[in-house]
């Protein structure tokens, strides 16, 4: 069992990494304020995890609210939250009670917004089980939902109090999962990480064939760099660097998210495309070489991982791009690369090399 | 001008209490990030007060995109946030954007939940119009909307970077809600301000008159009494007293309201009646003389007030009740007087004593 801290003062909290956690309930109950939790999962996840984590707390005298959501980004949505409202609602939960997410970003998204506004705010747990959610969205206390004109428009910053990482859950995982949460663990590397970024490049096969070992290693580093981050700059508030860094590809990614639809583009793979993109805009800046940029993509090849984006359009990309939240009066800075392993974030690019590497890096 | 701070160390702001704050613009510029605001009002107050701030914001240089809403508790719900965060996306608010709340308590709750939840979080600046609003609910950052199956039960704490208490707009509030806010005012006497009480018992009738004057006081004793107690308890986890003892009546009296239906009672009025059942309760704990609970009575009836509860049955009540924020693993605490000037939140008092009281101050 691999045991990190967020340091982030009266809201600091573990997070605990390893195989077979899962039937630890020890480990969930010691930080429960009272016996009672509400349970959040989908219908994807909770047939895989449900009834043991479930009968384990039962049996440990904690009282469980179960709500069951559809799976999918198309489901982040104020109706998934309202479901979980009602639940906790009818079933009287109180301020004392905790939210437990069981399950991928989505899932961790909603529950940690209903524990936010639930009563204006309640305590909250994150068992993620998609190498997307245990090495980025479970830490760092962003939550949220969609809404129908941008991707995470609403939300809050909620801290939990614990997230549980069990590396056993990513067996079960889809492939294309599995690829789409490795864009972020190449994400470290790439941004604050060299070393780890060699590290991947020596284990992409061991990781990509489900090496229980290796792939706790890598949530392990990734949760390190994460919290790092979050520990620094908790609210992005940080006026150069910071937090904005983990969104390297995000802008990007976002459009591609957004432009195709929810749900037809995973998260990751849109990140992977963005990637490229944003290592493309370095390169013709002047701050990454060509070599430098196949790099990157040799590794996200490796990893099953989408280099090229949907034919949007580079202007309908950079509309999309001007609603992201990283935009603060109306100039778009973006987080770019100056070599690999150092990321920046930069209003430096001209929206024609924005255009223009955008349009290099879609699929004819 | 009459200046309060409310101490929540980087999360502090004033309190500016005077006649004629609207037309001074300086004040609310000086704490936006950047020069841009969406104004969030009601039809109601909108044609009041509206032309005139917007004009002046914008001719000293603020960008202003208005959000009129619906006027009602009725309104206080999802599809009201929502209203904002649609007009926030298309005019593509970004997170520097101030929200700035015009209106009374439900403005209020909304705009600051918008705030709170818009992105993450945005700045939010509340100019309360009603004198419920700018005794009570624009101070403490409580922000939030109503649920079909609870009142308040979704928000988030919220705190304001300013908020400005314009008197001259409480000689347009219609009588009924002037006694409304009197209810709160009345509730800072009741409940940790013996000499304010008496000071209320000797001008309760120029008070009523509007008397601009002792109308100014009365706001800024009862904002010092209420950001004493949120500084000392920001989030209302004080296990005893604390931020607790402002909701006197108020576990009645959201009964009454939930009870009834939203918008039957204002929040002021069920303030009152529970204020009653309250004090009513404590006479049978032995706590209150009869002759102080004709006291408070007394002075509830001056200020126009409602002193008994609608025949809903002490088991319905109690059902509401139970679903009060305020009930932490199933037992029903309350808030309750001993001596005047003097409250303690207690879970002392048998369910049926509470039903008791609860019959004594019912309408037959």
């Amino acid at each position: 069992m691999r045991r990190l801290n967020v340091a982030l003062a009266d809201r600091s909290y573990p997070i605990v990494i390893g195989q077979g956690l899962l039937a630890n309930t020890g480990l969930i109950k010691e930080h429960l304020r009272i016996p009672r939790i509400a349970l959040i999962s989908n219908v994807t996840v909770a047939p895989l995890y449900r009834t043991s984590l479930e009968r384990g707390l039962m049996e440990s005298g904690v009282e469980v609210t179960p709500v069951i959501l559809p799976d999918g980004e198309a489901y982040k949505n104020w109706e998934s939250l309202n479901q979980i409202f009602d639940a906790l609602l009818i079933a009287r939960c109180d301020r004392a009670t905790t939210i437990v997410a069981l399950g991928g970003g989505v899932v961790g998204d909603l529950a940690g917004f209903a524990a936010a506004s639930y009563q204006r705010g309640v305590p909250f747990i994150q068992i993620p089980t998609t190498l997307l959610s245990q090495v980025d969205s479970s830490v760092g206390g962003k939550t949220g939902i969609n809404h129908p004109r941008g991707k995470n428009m609403v939300g809050a910053f909620w801290q939990p109090k614990l997230v549980l990482a069990d590396t056993d859950t990513l067996q079960t995982l889809p492939p294309r999962e599995l690829s789409a949460g490795m864009a972020e663990v190449i994400k470290y590397g790439l941004i604050r990480d060299l070393p780890f970024l060699e590290w991947l490049e020596a284990n992409m096969d061991g990781l990509m064939a489900r090496d229980g070992e290796l792939l706790a290693q890598a949530v392990e580093r990734s949760c390190a760099n994460k919290a790092e981050v979050v520990a620094a700059d908790e609210f992005e508030t940080a006026k150069e660097g910071g937090r904005a860094l983990l969104n390297l590809g995000h802008t990007f990614g976002h459009a591609i998210e957004t432009g195709m639809g929810y749900g037809q583009w995973l998260h990751g793979e849109a990140v992977a495309a963005g990637t490229v993109m944003a290592a493309e805009l370095s390169r013709r800046l002047g701050w990454l070489t060509q070599s430098e940029v196949d790099r990157i993509v040799a590794l996200l090849k490796r990893a099953g991982l989408p280099v090229s984006g949907p034919m949007l359009g580079a202007t309908r990309y950079l509309d999309l791009m001007s609603h992201d939240k990283k935009v603060i009066a109306g100039s778009l800075r973006l987080v770019l690369l100056q070599g690999i392993g150092n990321a920046v974030t930069s209003a430096a690019a001209p929206r024609e090399e924005i255009a223009a590497a955008i349009d290099a890096c879609c699929d004819a």
